[in-house]
């Protein structure tokens, strides 16, 4: 199974900006080691990052026929991007969004999700470990 | 490790209400299978239904002390319920949400989440395997 | 023709409350007469009324397969209540929706009906002949 | 006891327009069948129809002192008509609205009434037959 | 003189909730204190608590003819309740409302208030202080 | 000087219509006194009623170049009507809009005026005395 | 006959400011000749300034018992001034309000007039000439 | 191929009308011209215009069977005519929406288009050319 | 204990104004009987009135530090002002906002209070008993 | 005559792209069909496409004196971007606006188009014909 | 060149009022070394405050032809004052509006400023520093 | 002193866009002649301009530690983009926001800064000179 990660705008940043938000574990190291765990389990973890929403656009199309499910955090994009959303419904990927932060009690303009509408579903709450347990919905039998 | 399954109004029809959004699965049969499968990982699952808005708060506050986390689907009091978002606030004991369906690609009075707001994380879309992501989420290293 | 119908939150009061606007009538009087005119029909009129959001939904619910309709005034809850509209959806037995006063004709928020959305259609404005209407309705020919 | 019904825009084209929202009777067919079967019990059905505005409050001012009754259907008018509401309001003879569809679960647009709230009540939603329960509503014993 | 406090959901957990919000002094031992105090004034103090939405419209219903002044602290439903507010407008009994914070202050869905507005007149942010003033409204000569 | 006055729907019925809020004079009657009262100052007053929003569109095009000046009440028109609006900027005459009653203190949907922003300027409260101060707007010197 | 002009913030630059909007005529030099023409008629007529709200408040106050009516121009505190409109209701003597521009086709939030709501009546637009519609409407015969 | 187009509310006036936003030309001339230049292609041209919203209805009602398309600019009732829309969606004939201007540059409320919601396109800010284009739009190859 | 009461717009007119809303009591007769009530109690009461926003401001300010409490009622400001909002919160001695009239229960613009959000708690609806309650909020023991 | 065709988002899919709503024409090979046509009339042809909305920004300012049209089909930037809107009126080459869909007949968020504000006229509705009849705008005899 | 400096309600307070927000540094102080430092560069500064509304709008006015410049703080009237505003575009001497803390960053009632509007500019968010980027405002070669 | 210049979205086009509103200086001819001026006092300036929102990001992540300060317009992206928000708020480079224009006094949507709520201040409406005050703000002694 190969699932590709879509990170969007300041998550590269992820450990170094506003750690009582977003928590102080830098992603690049969070995710060799997941990729090392799911590996045992014949999972391949790949990881794409863009600052820019058109490039999360080409992800996203790019993805579709090469990878069993997409995780997709879209950022600051995931509340404003109609073109992202429309990207997701127009390809036939399975795409699972994530947020490390628990939107709902966030500021007003994050609590709504135009491209979490567009997905199958959505994580969000569990600080990195919504990525794990977005991985863990692809894994389950159905 | 004990987790206490909360389930709101109408939860009690799954399998009989609406099966093109919420599936054709009975929860109580699902349950018992469920509860089969965690209690050989020493998770110990307990489940509550009720219909009546105050008595999920009772359920919440009486939770506190007694388990170890507890997966809240509020249904249709999600969007509405100022009080059971307090008594969340209240209690110590971490609560999740889960939605079978996915909120955000449901009406617009559905997209809102009182409840989710006061939860530590929320799983929505998943059908009722968002219920599971729900337990692993309790089951992560940390 | 056995037809159900449910009284909501301060229902138990027509009669004594704000008589200008609900008339001066009271309901179990009232119903008693009802019963006994459309026993002569062949219609078999039951009665329940409660305060508790939940125990409506609770009386929806229990309805189904026990009765050939259901006569609903949800009182101050057909406004607000997610949850009763949702009770009413899951369900197969017809519900007709009922105010003894005009909703158009009150203030603004009881205007919107959302447990009305989810019934078969609604009577509003007739005093308490809005019962005897909508009981009316289930016996034309179809 | 004369009863005239006044129809609004484009429910001339009753039976031929959306037949998933409005049925495939043809109205003035079932008018005339009506018309027979209240002959019988003294009530004398006139029936007016009119695409036009200000059309439908010339003949609520008309009406007013030849008719015991009005059964005001008005279409798309109802929704943003202030000028019939404030002919409602003007004249003595009680008015009844009535709509074939439910319009609380109707379009947003069409679940506020302008003129609903002017009149004594409204029955909406029972189809062609929401008319024959606004006339029953005039022969109930007062 | 026989005054009735009631308290809506989660105001059983006083003293142990928020303390930030609502302090950390317990009600029933406060309450037990009051009702001395009071007694040597020929006040007679009871106390009700329900998380149940009906069961607090059922406790005013009851207050009818039985006190001679009501106390109302509805929490979470005093913002959103049309049937709390319903039920003191059919009851004759005086009601005042209460607030342990300045809900003026709280977040934009607390500082409006649906129960207030039908009450006689509210005080709030005085802590378990607002009690006592509310019971000082009843005293003061008239 | 020769003014043309355009009153819209139900104006017709001023002095049998809702006596608190516009009177009991009957227009007619008042107008053929007005007529004859400003005959003395040489103005000659036309009087042109319709329910109907179109004709008012067809009464003020076709008032261009034959009038001095029109008084438009446009009834429940004023304040929904973009055409009539547009029929104003679209003519070159001088058009003074009156309200019998004060608008600024009627129903919210009334305190707007679509037709008055087309206007030259507008008398509202005076009863029908703003039919006298608009004549007099057109009389003074400039 | 005594009559009393209050003018609020900003018309002491009549004839300055905005000409394009509000014209190039100044007020003092314009009040000393209405002045004039006024005392033939009976009328005497009084004028006050302020650019404070409170003051604007204490000369209506004042009015009340020493003139027959009130001429109020509140200018920019015309749409935000719940204190004005309380004076205005507090007083028993009429007033009407006027304004230099239409107010309706202004900017939004000149749109709504919350000291008109509580005045006799309004004339706005027809530039310093709605200060003698206005002085006109309290000499009309009653 | 007959085509009817159909113009609403003060689209008589083109030409006369606010030349800066709906151009000089006389509707009329230009029509004839058209007509001249369509005949030579086998389209039939028809032209009807009403300021009246109810008469629109009567047309395009009777459009239905008798031509191949309709182009409609319903004016000022574009933005608030839910009875137009019904009438659109109530008939088989394909109907095309035009503007003179283009409304999304043009006020608020001429941005939104409940007629056109209900048409199979729009075409709009291209002057009297928009009409050419949706004859156009008639003519492609399917 | 040394008391401020601070009124604001209109107030200097209780007794006189709007006697349904306010009464009928006359504001400085009523504050000179309790000056001597609370005398007795040792509490020195004092009594500020203006109409204009600044000056209560001033008011606000200059209590800081020579009173040990401030009653405020801003009256029509309440709802509006920012200013005495943030002077409010600029100054160290406590406040409490009073209304004599229920403002939950009164028009809409009256229900949100500026002021009351920067005060300690409010007391509203209890008539002029509403000033005695905020005294005695200030003797409550802490 | 050169004209540029500038598609957003996802419009690279045309043809695989939820073809309920877009079709099932592969835009490529429209265009390179398209492409030929118009090279009969003189008309030269280009196409960019991106789903960057920054370039789209780029791709607009480059075809200022490069090409005597440009036809702009923003995608779901249409309805957010500013920016783009900001381009087409910095820039003096006509832009015409084009969507395959009816945008009046989408979601809520989709019938606002701030990108067509900015543009000289908008085709919306007629699948891939809607470019054919803004190709069709630029070769109208002006 | 000589330049006014207005300071509005509160501002008097600087230094001692909520110093997390507005800064611990005494106005008058800062105020004399400011006027020392730019006296060397041939400025003459003079300060004004005030608390009332009112006499902001007299400062403004008397500004006018005795000033070449205005710095503006109105404070809390910032966001509610359309007098004020009025009065800066009535006036001929350019006005430049400063914020001590970024209004942008505050809460949603202080991010609209009614008044920077009708300013020539405005510096939001530097502190005092504020008020000395406006001067350079005005030294800056045009 | 190290400050780095970024220009959003159509400032590339400054002076050639819009002169009305923007000026007709070239940015990239002001920009070299600030630079020498700003050389004399040891500020060494650097510039960027995209259209790309993402590109934006990049600029303002990689500021983070080789500038003292950034200066930002970010042009039509200020309103709508949380993402670059977000990006401000990642890094620790002081941020000050330009506008050349007063964005209060522009269009309702453009008085809103989401971007620059996340800067340290802002200045706006001096024309090119907005951006010598914000170096100028970095320049002030602290």
């Amino acid at each position: 199974m190969k699932i590709l990660i879509i990170n969007g705008p300041n998550l590269n940043l992820i450990g170094k900006r506003e750690p009582s938000i977003y928590g102080s574990t830098d992603f690049e190291t969070w995710f060799a080691a997941l990729r090392r765990t799911y590996a045992a389990r014949n999972v391949e973890l790949t990881y794409r990052q863009s600052n820019i929403e058109g490039e999360l656009i080409d992800c996203i199309q790019a993805a579709d026929g090469r990878y069993d499910g997409v995780i997709l955090n879209a950022g600051g994009y995931t509340h404003t991007s109609v073109a992202i959303a429309d990207a997701i419904r127009a390809v036939g990927v399975p795409i699972v969004e994530v947020h490390i932060s628990n939107i709902f009690a966030r500021e007003n303009y994050r609590q709504q999700s135009l491209t979490g509408a567009a997905c199958r579903g959505a994580v969000t709450g569990f600080g990195l470990d919504s990525y794990r347990l977005a991985i863990e919905s692809f894994l389950l039998p159905r």
